[in-house]
């Protein structure tokens, strides 16, 4: 865990920018309040499941950190959250995923229809709450990184079950569907503060590798975690045979004849195969391999943040790198 | 059928505004151009069942009507028909259709993963391509419809099942998720000619009245269409307990002990009810009434173009209100 006190950051985002968050949470539900009870209940669900609200905290944080925060950038932090929160919705769909946060997912509590409508509902309310701002540039540009996430998530599906997918072929999966949108959240905040173009393409990048730090560190907890803290099952990735990165090192490092076991076990993607490919996991480096890769985007992602000038967000947004790495849910 | 020669109306259009249709072609395929193979692929595929183009025609001949036709208005048209695909994929996925227009759906074809993410890609692509524009004001426009056709998807489900929907409540749902992309498409036709904003308005109803009596005509195709014509097998709405006008309509002049034994049938929902349900709806006057509806919003929305100065878009948008309520495909 090294040794900083992780558990104190939430805490500090919130007395840095809680107000704004909670504007942000405000605009939120007023571009979603709908007449239709069907889908103002729909809507007050999801609420029950929605995260580390990490999206809007690094655009917020990132305007910080170049200039004053102004409502264009409580206004987009909102609109790249929905954003996030219809892909959650979706993704459920596609990993059949029963709970979500130890809530039920939307497919399970009403069914697939509504799930792929509401996530269609929320996209598009997240295109005209960005609309209305005075300029094109924000929707063009969240629209541009959805596309990428989008074109990140079908990559990964086409690659299900593909047993040579590289480390590099991973990478730019991760690198789409999930560090696109942390990378153009931080370029907005930088860029509607006025930041020079430079700033904001540094703070692009930090969000970047910082995206991929998070997702490996993710695709860990589904290996390592604590189903109680991750408030997810674990090893949903296994069984959809989507490999990432500590199964990719596994099965570098691991000769024949036992690859040939290993790779049965993957095709094999249930419980029992999933109980011994965690034995797998543990007894070769493949869990320090991924852990010592993710420390590495997340310096990198420190190191983009060099010619900042020193603020109270630049110190959150290098403490959320650690938080990345460290974290246990 | 009438007396006109309606299959003469596509030929019309296309030496009208053929080359301007052609150009949104273009405009359509260079945004969705992906280096990723898989995407293109399923670009490739899609492009195969795509149809009548009616939004985009709306778009293009309510501009003719009002100015010339720019830009703006064949790039928006193409921003249309992308939604309007986007919401034919995701309604396949919705509907387990297997095929659409005699070729295989996404889902069948690929699976439904493939098919909520492909969506999702087309529709914020649709926006990528709008904030194109030099004002906020079409993704705006674009996104409210959007949002409404969502509202109205998600209404229909709701309400499977409820053998009590009233024509009012059935009508409100074809308003949501049909029309109302009609409508816009006819708007910004309008106001990007730069019409007065009462005959855009006015085209906004034409809009509006014509996809509801084009959608009216399509639930009545479910029933009494050819499979061979249509490229759609028939029924899809009963076996999925949407109830569509004929139902309603028979439901509301069936009585006791009659009205139980069609209750029945609708919530049995299988091949064997659909082929005795067709034959009461043939018995009553479901068909000739749905039919009667139809024509009289086809009637309204010519009366919504009497504002309007004399021109050939003009007169073949009155044209597309008849092959709206008599064509067979």
């Amino acid at each position: 865990m090294g040794g900083r006190d992780l558990a104190g950051l939430p805490s500090r985002v919130e007395r840095f920018i809680g107000s704004d968050l909670l504007e942000v949470e405000q605009i939120f539900r007023n571009e979603l309040a709908s007449q239709n009870p069907y889908v103002a209940d729909i809507f007050a669900h999801v609420a029950h499941f929605r995260g580390k609200r990490l999206r809007p905290m690094l655009l917020l944080l990132s305007a910080s950190a170049s200039g004053p925060i102004v409502e264009a950038h409580r206004i987009l932090a909102a609109v790249v959250e929905m954003i996030h929160t219809a892909t959650l919705v979706h993704d459920d769909v596609l990993d059949e995923a029963e709970t979500r946060r130890h809530v039920a997912t939307v497919n399970t509590r009403w069914n697939n229809e509504t799930s792929v409508l509401f996530g269609d509902y929320l996209f598009t309310h997240a295109f005209h709450l960005a609309s209305s701002l005075d300029t094109t540039l924000a929707c063009r540009l969240i629209g541009r990184a959805t596309n990428i996430v989008c074109e990140g998530e079908l990559t990964q599906i086409r690659e299900r079950g593909n047993l040579e997918l590289s480390e590099e072929a991973y990478l730019r999966i991760i690198d789409g569907k999930t560090a696109e949108l942390c990378a153009v959240s931080c370029y907005l905040g930088g860029h509607f503060a006025d930041a020079d173009e430079s700033i904001a393409k540094s703070l692009e990048q930090y969000g970047r590798a910082l995206g991929i730090a998070f997702q490996i560190s993710d695709d860990l907890l589904d290996i390592l975690g604590s189903e109680d803290e991750t408030g997810k099952s674990l090893g949903t990735d296994f069984k959809k045979q989507k490999l990432t990165l500590p199964l990719i090192r596994l099965l570098s490092q691991t000769d024949e004849p036992e690859a040939g076991r290993l790779r049965e076990l993957i095709t094999q993607a249930d419980d029992e195969a999933w109980t011994e490919v965690v034995r797998w996991l543990h007894r070769g480096d493949a869990v320090e391999y991924s852990r010592s890769r993710a420390l590495e985007f997340a310096a990198a992602a420190r190191s983009h943040l060099q010619d900042l000038n020193d603020s109270s967000a630049k110190r959150i947004l290098l403490e959320i790198t650690e938080f990345a790495t460290h974290r246990t849910y």
